[in-house]
């Protein structure tokens, strides 16, 4: 099964990214988008969910910066 | 509502990012992931879901590179 932990920055820390993506939009004339944030994800493969408390401590430390991002994570497939 | 598009490689497309996650994960003793793949996504705040077709043209010109990287997009929330 796949395990997907999802990082994304938190709500109020800016995201330049983000805002150069809906300001290309808006360019190109799509108007229907008032805000972009963007995030990444990890696709991991593992043979069950009895994993999920290892997988917080490696979000944590390694896959998410806590001080500006947060993560969530999800099993599935 | 929020529109959500999700970037990654595409099967068979070596992916540096998640290899090294991978033996890192491994250097510290979590031995339970067999694969590491990373993507991106993107959170899009729409009022309907009627800019999907939209959505895909920016997905395939804008978000994703079609030649090495698949997409899909998913609205919720």
């Amino acid at each position: 099964m796949k395990a997907k932990v999802y990082v994304k920055l938190k709500n109020g820390v800016l995201d330049p990214q983000g805002q150069t993506i809906l300001s290309s939009m808006q360019r190109m004339g799509y108007d229907f988008a008032s805000d972009v944030r963007m995030g990444k994800f990890f696709e991991i493969e593992v043979k069950d969910d009895s994993c999920k408390a290892d997988l917080e401590k490696i979000a944590q430390s390694m896959l998410a910066n806590p001080i500006i991002e947060e993560y969530s994570i999800e099993f599935g497939e």
